[in-house]
């Protein structure tokens, strides 16, 4: 069978579940904490954030299928399946005998693929009868997907956006407001925590720390609503995971079989979901591939972080979580790759990091955009900063196949476009580009202040 | 044969030619004429500023289809086929019986259909030993599909954008430096035009009519360049014939016919393209359809234009063309829908309408708004404010259909994503938006200056 340059599942091809990875974990991760008893978090304590099925799939270790509920393969029909190209120019601009793949999910108009677990949460928020949700939104990534699929859902959106994003990033607030989300700039005084944020440092140009907060407060004071999250959790790669089983279906269809799978790593979203179906080939015994999780040099969490107990949230009103994590306090230096400036880790991904499932690489800022900039240029596509750190890996390990003449297959996932992230191109154009890493000392500074469990 | 909800076709599928409406026409469109001797312009008078192959695709009445190199159709793969997608959730909005569907062309960096006509401008600029082209750009699409194309074939590629573009859209400018193109804000002091403009007019913010005589100065004073267009030109409806021959070999495969074709037009690139094969069929009286042109009120060039000889740019450096027209120094009032300000249309869209084969309606802008974020609401996609045009006809009709109960089959070209457009998203959420239509005083004062042929 020929292999089409880009290969496009038929609808009657694509998955109609979600692949729980947890449930072939021999050693799961770490339970949810509760910060003042340190015990695990219970249903009831989660369903007062959370909607109830989030909460179930959440805490469940054990079912290996969910099945995807048919109004949400209805929605994912609307951008999917997305493509698995096949990178020969990036091959042929690189003289290298490896075989390049990537898993494109950037075609739809949020332009990532948070909108596969986005489209999830707002479903199980109107399945329960919810009248609406609240999330926190940095560069406006996950706020631009949550707001299209409650859209879709007839659900009310409050997303509070960092207050300095709000302001200098009009465009995604614009796209949020087409798809009739409410969006208020961080802190605010809507809510208790924003009022006493502003009291205390007026002019604050806002944190995703305070927004969080002020996201959960507002979810939990208005009845009706629930607090949505959009990358970290188990549920939200639980969900992503139809990035993994849609590129494995189209690999098995025609034979190809990656040795080496890269995603750029934040919250571990993406990364998560892409190599789902691989890893638990992998841990089953029944495949081995490479995984790589690719993370910005200036937020190095899983290759420099320490893997305990942690915050989820800078505010700390959030469960712990055991990750691999450079505190919650951590504040990396100006990085324009929003997604990845998360300082802790999936804990299903943390706990594959410890097993030695997974390895780690981090990559500075100036070379991320030097690998966007070879790869547009190749293919076409304007990659997200994000996904560019994914490129970037994929780039030097075909390199390195050059060098040793080996033909590998690699297989990388694209996350999404960078048009909302051309200020950060334009610093780059302009040689304005930061590439600080954090020192030795500055890490043991932030990890000495963990809390004790 | 079930119908997917979204027809990609295969790449076995792939059109392979485009097709050239003018070989059925038996009226053809008017020839381009000599503004100083006023005779049909040569091959030799247009191959200074055009590449031949261009020059021969321009002035060729006859040839029916023209076989896709095969450089070209590679590029196509990158990012073709493009999706013809069943609205159904705008159907069930609209509660009408008619099917809509639509043709969407902005699944590619650029943003729009331009792509499709940049790659063969290119392609023939390469294949001639060219250096590079010149072009101008208003809001920037043009420009960014011309600088992928040329990135991709290794030419070089000078952009002359419009000032007050370059300053206040800075996002396009840099992907179009992403792609390696130089984007000079014009006018400028690279060029004898630029400077005289700069010395009358200090502190002018610039205008498409002074970017095109910049763009095309350069392009004849310096050897080895050549100047492209990214729509009016008969070349150019030629190329983007590749969206009507995919949405007719996707039609045709599941049996589906539509009733009428929707286009927004401007320049005519899309609305011409994606009509081509259906209205030769209609030309050859083989099958009927209605084909509707749709333009901002604020810009009527269909609707109220003269069907004459006029400059297709305001500098007056270029041919002459006949065709429906407001007069090359018609000034639109402040509209954002960028690419549908030109004030004349493709000279194969006016005699197709003053042959009574295409009907024309004019919409004014909030109303476009208002369709476009209906749109968006319920397929996803945040359409561009060009395509928006089509969206609100489109939308129109199937209203019609619920209260006449035809089930018609309608199809909209959507020509592109509204990324870079937000701006006018936000004056339309913040109602400022204009919704100005010249007055029949102010049109006959500028017809009345068209030239004396």
């Amino acid at each position: 069978m020929e292999i089409p340059y880009k290969i496009y599942l038929s609808e009657a091809e694509m998955p109609r579940y979600w692949y729980n990875v947890r449930a072939d974990m021999q050693t799961k991760p770490a339970p949810l904490l509760n910060p003042v008893t340190g015990k695990p978090m219970t249903v009831e304590e989660l369903s007062g954030v959370f909607c109830e099925e989030l909460v179930k799939q959440e805490l469940d270790d054990d079912t290996r299928f969910y099945p995807i509920p048919e109004d949400i393969l209805s929605f994912y029909r609307m951008y999917r399946p997305s493509p698995l190209v096949r990178a020969y120019c990036l091959e042929e601009k690189l003289k290298t005998p490896a075989k390049i793949y990537y898993k494109f999910e950037g075609n739809n108009t949020s332009g990532s693929h948070k909108l596969n677990s986005a489209v999830a949460q707002a479903y199980y928020a109107k399945m329960q009868g919810l009248k609406g949700v609240t999330t926190e939104t940095g560069a406006g990534q996950w706020g631009t997907a949550l707001s299209m699929a409650c859209s879709y859902f007839g659900l009310d959106c409050r997303v509070y956006m960092v207050k300095v994003s709000y302001e200098q990033k009009p465009f995604r607030r614009e796209v949020m407001k087409v798809y009739g989300a409410s969006v208020t700039p961080s802190p605010s005084d809507t809510t208790a925590v924003g009022r006493k944020i502003l009291a205390e440092h007026p002019g604050t140009t806002g944190s995703l720390g305070c927004a969080i907060s002020e996201a959960v407060e507002t979810a939990v004071s208005n009845p009706g609503y629930r607090y949505v999250l959009g990358s970290v959790l188990n549920q939200v790669l639980l969900h992503q995971s139809v990035i993994g089983v849609e590129t494995k279906i189209a690999m098995d269809k025609y034979g190809i079989k990656p040795d080496v799978i890269i995603g750029c790593a934040g919250g571990g979203s993406n990364l998560g979901g892409l190599i789902a179906p691989f890893m638990g080939e992998k841990l089953r015994g029944e495949a081995d591939y490479r995984f790589v999780a690719v993370e910005p040099a200036s937020c190095p969490s899983l290759t420099r972080g320490v893997y305990a107990y942690d915050f989820c949230d800078t505010g700390a009103v959030c469960p712990l979580a055991k990750m691999y994590t450079l505190g919650s306090d951590f504040i990396p230096a100006p990085n324009h790759a929003g997604g990845l400036r998360y300082h802790g880790m999936s804990p299903v991904l943390s706990e594959l990091y410890h097993q030695g499932m997974l390895e780690a690489v981090s990559v500075p800022q100036t070379a991320v955009f030097e690998a966007a900039e070879a790869f547009a240029r190749v293919e076409g596509i304007l990659p997200a900063p994000e996904s560019s750190h994914a490129i970037k890996a994929a780039m030097d390990e075909a390199i390195r196949c050059r060098e040793t003449g080996e033909a590998k297959t690699i297989l990388f996932g694209l996350t999404g476009t960078g048009y909302f992230d051309l200020v950060a191109y334009e610093k780059f154009h302009d040689r304005q580009m930061d590439d600080y890493v954090p020192t030795d000392e500055e890490l043991a500074r932030y990890a000495a202040k963990l809390p004790k469990v």
